[in-house]
């Protein structure tokens, strides 16, 4: 089968790699139609460390079931199914209790080491999927194959954040970074009544594309400025920080209320941050992390999509065919796109 | 001071009565800008044993505080303010614990003893309020006047059901009924994140209303079918009652799903109803009743309408002049008007 | 194999039935080690229409897995294992969102036709359990056999209740009814911190039970009085009713207190109750119904049990042997024990 | 009238001071019968630059009002009562909310300026109480006096950091540090459902006395092994961090497990922490910062004290008379004496 693989060197190409094929009895293959590029996979090939030669890229698919393995037993060939971006047992204390994330024998899609265990990924025109009746979900009628495509990921971390950060109707939340993460944020925050909500991104267009969707978007120079002025002074209810690190985080606790919260999704680049401890004590803040889990969080997830209340597919671009990736991926780099889906189904353009 | 007061057959009438003015320490006296005409107003009118004549009517205000007694220590004269419609202590066990409306010294404003002892109302040029510092609250810039005379009744009742409710995103509401109540609870559980909002009103003029503002309008006898659809066979996530007794209540079990939620809050006409408890046990249904208390929830509702989460002035009517009440009330009994508030700061027309 | 088994007149007793085993691919077959008699067998032996002739009775049981079928994936033979009372196909949207009670493959053990498509029961030397990897879950070292029996209904069903009934520290609980779902019931309510508990119970030898276990024990006559007393006139903030109908629900209203919470766990023998709905409006009372759910809490029940928060072998006695069971379902009857759970690793007594 | 005063130079003497009277309206005088010594006392005596000489100290009391301002309404001459440890206007945003700890007019009792604008302390025969209709709070009958000396403080501080960890019954609970606040914070997870509560301080002593009070006293080097043995390799639910500062925080981090939750209620000796950032992504940890609120959480609090859900007199030791305050100071210093609360209804002892 074709497939997008690591060229070894920090780039992409499209290759001939062996077909995905049921390895276990509770595997499925997924015949994939959509597959998403991810700032993740960018960010790997930059660091590409953990990415071996030929490895097979992406997270974020949705595809048909091809063939399932023999103790699947929720799921048909031809099923129309979403994945979420990392495997897990499903029967395990973790699995459980809803926190599939820590499960023993999670392994996460496309990203080669860095997560754990290696597993291929979903930009192929076929994928592996192990523990299927966990790690799948049957798309119901009525949900835009597009939009579906960022359940597994985009989705699926923000309503995380949005549910731990316990948004009550009217507050005012402050997102943290304009990529699609923070822009899909702001529609997640939007769902849970949070108004107004105010994006920081230094990014211009970035910042349009989230003002035209009902969102305050403020450069990282006004942010500390017109957060008080949205909030006459009290500052923000919730931050949810898309970006991550010492960025994301020291900007979160200038923006925070006293007795708010921040919730960080963004993958902290060092292990170490310098906190203001003091101040988060005086001022009693509340600090989360969070990573998305679509297995948990999938019925509202996909509830939220069908009646239509968050809407992302106005921050995604298509590309036809698989051979469209390699530029898919550099008109990301270069930040021309905020994020492009390839569609397998369409013969690549010329 | 001019005041809308019983007649003592039912009807209103506008009369000199003796002026409002500060009883106990605690006491202020309000000169009422905006008042409004409440349903219940209409209701008790109808049945109206427990109203003597020449009581001032009127619950809903909006004015400017015009005397202090000697122990009010939060406001001043001329600070504009927004009454909540029942006096409580703030200082007996239940005030402590928020639940204002089972304080032993409640008194509801121009309801005659319907719930206690009597209080005259708001429909005045001036209102005494006892336990001032509590039952009122000043008024923020930015919030709009009008909107703010539905505080102490009406959007306070919507935001504690929608509260109890505790919608999440996406989950599908039925609000029953489209008066006032119920069209304002569909804007507050759009505010909660409820999506599709359902309301079933048998008046076509209301369920237009209400579509306009985003709701999908539902007659009774298209209720089940239209809600099964709407929930693809699942039924109601939750269910607001805004009517109240058997009427509402039988329809609310009809269209709740499994787990579902219903929350009364419309004054039931009969001491007791027959209810369903076998269906209501398989289906692990829960039934609440709740009463608005603007004292607890001042600042998340006035937080709503400064950032336009709710708007409920498109809902309202004004009326210029105490005098133009008593032709109020009439446009409100023939289901002319949905709601009238009686602007005191302007001459009454012609 | 041997079974308990309905004699078709509203008796048990001893035969020999076809032995269980696989029959779908889901499926596993338990070797049973504990069955409980629960109240709810000597219910339907009294109004037996729904149970035919030689049906096995019983739904509480801890066991060994003796057969798996080719799905099942997270069990092995010779697994210890505790059974949920009903079955539940784990991949529907009910399942997926927790609410297995309401799967439409849900099937009840060893109640006949009561809840739905009949399902032999546990009381036999081998039980099939369908969709057993979502049915069964293995019992942990550190947790008492005997007490594990309790887990599928009686634990769940207190557990569910006390959940919904969202108790805080310190809260003034009440639960009606001193049968095993009763006591239990008490023992959960102190887990949650509820304190006191009181538990309202004709049956002076059951109140003397609760009472050794820390429950205030109030007879029926008493209990409005004796909860007047230990609320200094406030009344329960919680009410968990475990006997149902109008008896339970009745009493309820007449103890709780404003705003307080009612959640009834017993079946009700009639399908309408006559609810004083204006009391319940006027105090605001919130009512629910809950069916316990142990697939769904499994966790936290587990965890309970093995830290011994909640201990509930000193209510239960133990019968050697299935040959024993006809004078265990006689002892429960009779009042002489309150729940007796059948050990078939023992030979039958003398 | 006499009081303890900080002598200039790190030390407490008694000494003859002004009388506390009336400054305002709103305030009330109150005559201490009990009043606490507090860690927070020793520790700003040790670093005493925001404590002028001849600062009277203290800020844990109870007693009788002795005299009330004219806008005091909720309080008379005589009544017994309880203070929080600070004061707040009761009428601003931040109190609306019921973070009274942000009311712009908050002033800490006798800790100088340390937490903002001085305020003379409750180590004293008569202590001036700003706002006291929000500040203090009648003791019900029924509640230990010497125990309601820690409401305003330690049991304030332990609740708020229960209810923001939002334990389940069953969940393992650590708590660090075993002085006055790790001790009540033990007692207070226990009412909540914590189980079992592991104790981490060094102070055999201390370790002891956690111990008869039912949890699992570790010294430091065996916290981590301990923790993951009561886990059984899961480590901790929850953890409250009673220490602050590096020393607390670091050790929470080592103990937590994955998307456990720390709140830490100990003032951080300096502005900064490194915090394990990549660790706490990765395990979806969050933590939060509380300060106690008796304001804010007097209902519950009194209603667990009343109930004898928790009961900290055994913690404490009390010592006769004013005079006795250096001796108890000094004992306290020693760590001979968990924590001392004089007496002053009795004469000093020989």
């Amino acid at each position: 089968m074709n497939a997008v693989v690591h060229d070894g060197s920090g780039g992409v190409r499209v290759d001939e790699v062996a077909d995905a094929r049921v390895q276990e009895p509770t595997d499925a293959v997924v015949r994939v139609q959509l597959a998403g590029i991810c700032g993740t996979d960018l960010h790997l090939l930059q660091h590409h460390e953990s990415l071996p030669r030929g490895f097979v890229m992406g997270h974020e698919f949705v595809g048909t079931v091809a063939e399932t393995g023999a103790q699947v037993t929720g799921l048909r060939s031809g099923d129309l199914v979403v994945g979420n971006d990392y495997t897990a047992c499903g029967t395990c204390h973790w699995c459980r209790s809803g926190d599939h994330w820590h499960c023993d024998q999670r392994r996460f899609f496309g990203t080669g080491t860095t997560f754990g265990p290696a597993l291929p990924g979903a930009q192929a025109e076929l994928v592996r999927v192990p523990f299927a009746d966990t790690t799948l979900r049957r798309l119901p009628d009525g949900v835009d194959r597009v939009a579906a495509v960022l359940l597994g990921d985009v989705l699926a971390t923000a309503y995380a954040a949005a549910i731990r950060l316990a948004v009550t109707p009217g507050e005012l939340a402050v997102v943290l970074g304009g990529g699609p993460v923070g822009q899909v944020a702001c529609l997640m925050l939007h769902a849970f009544g949070a108004a107004p909500v105010a994006i920081v991104e230094p990014v211009e267009k970035r910042r349009r594309m989230a003002a035209r969707m009902g969102s305050v978007a403020l450069a990282p120079d006004d942010a500390t400025s017109g957060v008080r002025e949205l909030s006459r002074g009290l500052m923000a209810d919730v931050v949810l920080d898309a970006v991550g690190g010492a960025t994301g985080l020291d900007l979160a606790f200038d923006l925070v209320r006293a007795r708010g919260r921040i919730e960080s999704v963004g993958v902290p680049p060092e292990p170490k941050w310098t906190m203001p401890v003091g101040m988060a004590f005086a001022q009693e803040v509340r600090l989360g992390f969070s990573v998305g889990n679509f297995i948990r969080d999938s019925e509202p997830l996909l509830s939220l999509l069908r009646v239509g209340l968050v809407d992302p597919v106005r921050l995604l671009s298509t590309r036809d065919g698989l051979r469209s990736a390699p530029a898919a991926y550099a008109e990301m780099a270069e930040r021309h796109i905020l994020k492009n889906v390839v569609d397998l189904t369409q013969a690549s353009g010329g």
